[in-house]
C-alpha cells in the first residue's frame, strides 16, 4: 500500500507535507518525496490528510466496555460494590469475548491499535484481538483480598497457563503480561510468588494499578509503612519491565522509584477525574524523564475509547491541576499516545512512522472546519481534533478500519451480541 | 419535514423511542405515536438515530477561530500580550467575517444552533451569522481600560447602532445583546453608563465577563471593596437579563447575587482548565437553582467548538474538583447544553423538543459503537458520545448541515478564506 501526497508525523514527531509512504508485508519500507514506481497494489490519496503512529492504550480493561453507562454518578463503594461486582460476578466466555470484540471496534475506530488490557478470561479476551487484527497486551489480574494460601489461587496457574499458550501469538501481536491487581486487593506472599514468576521468564512486563486513589495511597502505608510504589519495588514487581497504572498520588520518591526502575507511568486521565480520583501531574513525571503511556482505563470508568480525548484531558486536566498553562505540551502528548505507549508494552518497533518500523498507523482527516486555519498542525492535532477524525487504522500493515467500514470485525453482529450479552446478565442480577 | 422511527430527548430529558416529530415552517408541530399523514416534503428515516433539541453556547468569540492554535503553551499575560492583542490589532472587516463564518461551519457541525457571542466588528459577526442560517446573540464588547471620557468611546456609539440595526434582525435569529467586557478592563462611569443605556432597551441581555480568574477576582475585591459579581450588580448591569461567564471563583455571597438577580451562569469549563485558570464548581450553582448555561468560549482558548467534549469536561472536571463522583449528572449537562442556554439567550421557544417549539434541533447517530451497549442512553449522550456522531443540524425548521453537507455555507471557500486572512494578519505582524 502507498500513502500518497501525505502530511505525517514523523518520528521526532515533527510535521512533514507531501510525503509518500510505503507499506509492505507489516512493515514501513519507503518515506520520501519521491513516488515510488512500484510494488504496492493499493494507492492512498493522502490530501487532506495526516498519517502518524497508531495510539497505544497503555491501561485499559476491554470486556468492562459491556458496562458502558451502568450505574453513574454513584460513591466509588457503591458502584464497585452494588454495580460492578455483581456484573462481572455473571461474566462468561461468550460475555467476554463480545465486550472485548466491541472495544477492539471502539479502539479502531478511534486509532488505538494496541492496549495494555488487564481482565481475566484471557483466553477469551486474546480470541476476540486476534480476530480483529488488533494488538493487545493482555494479563491475568491476580487478586487475593483474603490472603488465600497460594495453592488455592486458581488465578496463577490460569495466569501461567495463558502465558504458555499466548504469549508471542498471532506474530507477536498478542503479548502475554503479569499483573498483580494492586496492593490493596493482595497479600506480600502472592505479589512475591508473582514477582517469583516473572522474574523467571525472558520476556514479559508487569501491569499493576497504583495510587489511584488517595485511600488507597494512605491505607497502603498505613498497612505496611511503605507507598504501594515502595511496597511493590520491595516485592519484586518491578524487577522485570513495568507499568504502574495511575499514579495519581504517588509522591516524588515513588516517582524516583519509576525512574531508576524504568517503570511507565500509564495515566488515566478522563477515568480518574470522572471517578473523582484526582489529577494525575503528568508534568512532574515528564520533567524527570519517566516513560509516560496514556491509558482509556476502562469503558465503564470513561466512558469511552477516544483517545483524541483523553490527550486533551490529559494536558488541560494537568494544566487546570497546576494552575501553569504551560504545562503538558501537545507533543508531549503524542508522544505519550504513541512512542510512549508502545515502549510501555515492549512494542520498539512501533509507536512511530519510520523506516523499518511495524506499520502501525493511523490517518486522520485535517481537511474539516475544525482544524483550520493551521497556525501549527500539532497543537491542532490534540486540541482540536476530534476522535473521529480518524478515518483509517491500520495494524502490521493490514487495513483494520477505513472511511466507516471494518475489515475484520462484523460490526453489527458484535453491537448485537455485546448488547444481547449484556442483557442476558442483567435478567440474571 | 418528518423524522420517522426517531428516539427523542423530550422537554422532562427523557428517552422516548419510535416517535415521529413533524416540522412545519419553523416550528415543531407534532410529536406522536402515529405517523401523520401528510404534510412534509422530505421523510428522514430515524432509526439508529436520536433527535434532541440543538445546543446553545452560553459564552463565545466567533472570530477569534481565526487564531486556533496561535500561540499556545504560554503564560497567560505573554498568551494575549505577545499574541492574541497584537493579532487582534491587525483584524479587519474581512477576517472577522471569515472567522464568524468558519466559526459557524463548525458549530453547526457539533449541533451548536447558537451562540452569545461577544467580539467587534459586530456588523461583520452578524452577516455571516446571518447567512448561515444559525442564531446568535451578539454583542459589541465595551472596554475602558484607561477609563477614557465616555465621549471618545466611540464602542458605545457603535454598540447603540449596532442595536437599532440588527436587534431581532433575520426573523429573530440576530438578538443584540449588551457587554461590559469585564470589570477589570472598564471603570465605573462606563459600567454604569451601559446599565442606563441597556435599562433603557425593552429587551436585551448583558453579557460579562466575571471572576474568571482569581487575580482578576481578587484585584476587583483590592479596588473596590467588592467582588467582581457584587461590583457590577452595584452599577447597575445585573438590571436586565444578564450572562455571567465563567464565574470560577465566584464566592457564595455572589452566586445568591446571581439567583437573586436571576443572573446565569455561562461556564466554559475547557478554556478554564486550558488556560489553567481553574475549574467552577457548577453543581454548587445547580444546587442553588441559578440557571446554568455552557460556553466555549473562543477557540484560541479551547480549542474547538466540540460541545459533547464540553459537557463531558464539565462533569467530570466538577467531580474531580469536588473529590465527589455525583457531583453534575448526564441530564444536568444536557440541560445546561440546551435549556439552560436558549434560556440566558431569551429565546425561550427553543432548548426542548416540544410541540410549538421552534425546531432548532439536530440528530445523534446512535447506532455506532461508541455508544453500546445501551443501560442508559442518557448516559452514553453525555459521556460516550464523540462530538462528530452530530449527523444533522436544524435551526428554525430549515437543514444547514446534513451528513458532511452545509447548505448555506461553502465550507471549501470558508476554510479557504480563514486561512487567507490568518495569513494576510501574520504578514502584517
Amino acid at each position: 500500500m502507498l500513502f500518497s501526497n501525505i502530511t505525517i508525523l514523523n518520528e521526532n514527531l515533527e510535521i512533514e507535507k507531501n510525503k509518500y509512504v510505503k507499506v509492505s508485508g507489516d512493515r514501513i519500507t519507503y518515506i520520501g518525496d519521491v513516488k515510488p514506481e512500484d510494488g504496492y497494489s493499493r494507492e492512498y490519496d493522502g490530501r487532506g490528510k495526516l498519517l502518524m503512529s497508531g495510539f497505544f492504550n497503555g491501561h485499559g480493561h476491554s470486556p468492562m466496555s459491556l458496562m458502558r453507562g451502568y450505574g453513574e454518578n454513584m460513591a466509588l463503594q457503591d458502584w464497585l460494590f452494588k454495580k460492578i461486582f455483581p456484573f462481572e460476578d455473571q461474566l462468561d466466555s461468550s460475555a467476554v469475548y463480545w465486550g472485548t470484540m466491541l472495544a477492539m471496534a471502539e479502539s479502531l475506530r478511534y486509532g488505538i491499535v494496541s492496549t495494555s488490557d488487564m481482565y481475566y478470561f484471557c483466553d477469551d479476551m486474546a480470541r476476540a484481538v486476534i480476530e480483529s487484527g488488533a494488538k493487545a497486551n493482555i494479563s491475568r489480574s491476580i487478586t487475593n483480598p483474603m490472603g488465600s494460601p497460594l495453592s488455592e489461587l486458581a488465578s496463577l496457574n490460569e495466569m501461567k497457563e495463558f502465558y504458555e499458550g499466548f504469549h508471542n501469538a498471532a506474530g507477536g501481536r498478542i503479548k502475554v503480561d503479569m499483573s498483580l491487581h494492586a496492593e490493596y486487593t493482595s497479600n506480600p506472599e502472592t505479589a512475591m510468588a508473582l514477582a517469583d514468576y516473572a522474574r523467571s521468564l525472558d520476556d514479559t512486563i508487569m501491569h499493576i494499578h497504583v495510587s489511584e486513589t488517595k485511600s488507597e495511597h494512605e491505607e497502603c502505608i498505613a498497612r505496611h509503612g511503605l507507598t504501594p510504589a515502595a511496597y511493590l519495588e520491595k516485592m519484586g514487581l518491578f524487577d522485570v519491565p513495568a507499568i504502574a497504572a495511575h499514579c495519581v498520588y504517588s509522591d516524588d520518591d515513588d516517582l524516583e522509584i519509576f525512574k531508576s526502575r524504568g517503570v511507565t507511568v500509564a495515566t488515566n486521565p478522563v477515568s480518574n477525574m470522572k471517578l473523582a480520583s484526582g489529577i494525575c501531574n503528568v508534568q512532574k513525571i515528564i520533567d524527570m524523564g519517566i516513560n509516560l503511556a496514556i491509558g482509556t482505563d476502562s469503558v465503564a470508568s470513561n466512558n469511552s475509547l477516544d483517545f483524541m480525548e483523553e490527550m486533551k484531558v490529559m494536558t488541560i486536566g494537568c494544566k487546570a491541576h497546576t494552575g501553569d498553562p504551560t504545562a503538558v505540551t501537545p507533543k508531549d502528548a503524542l508522544r505519550a499516545a504513541t512512542f510512549g505507549g508502545a515502549k510501555a508494552q515492549g512494542r520498539a518497533e512501533s509507536g512511530s512512522v519510520k523506516e523499518g518500523n511495524k506499520a502501525d498507523l493511523i490517518v486522520i482527516d485535517i481537511s474539516q472546519p475544525n482544524m483550520h486555519p493551521v497556525h501549527n498542525l500539532i497543537n491542532n492535532m490534540v486540541y482540536s481534533c476530534s476522535g473521529k477524525d480518524v478515518v483509517l487504522t491500520m495494524v502490521d500493515g493490514k487495513v483494520l478500519y477505513d472511511n466507516g467500514e471494518y475489515t475484520t470485525i462484523d460490526i453489527e453482529k458484535t453491537i448485537f451480541e455485546a448488547q444481547r450479552s449484556t442483557e442476558k446478565i442483567l435478567e440474571r442480577l
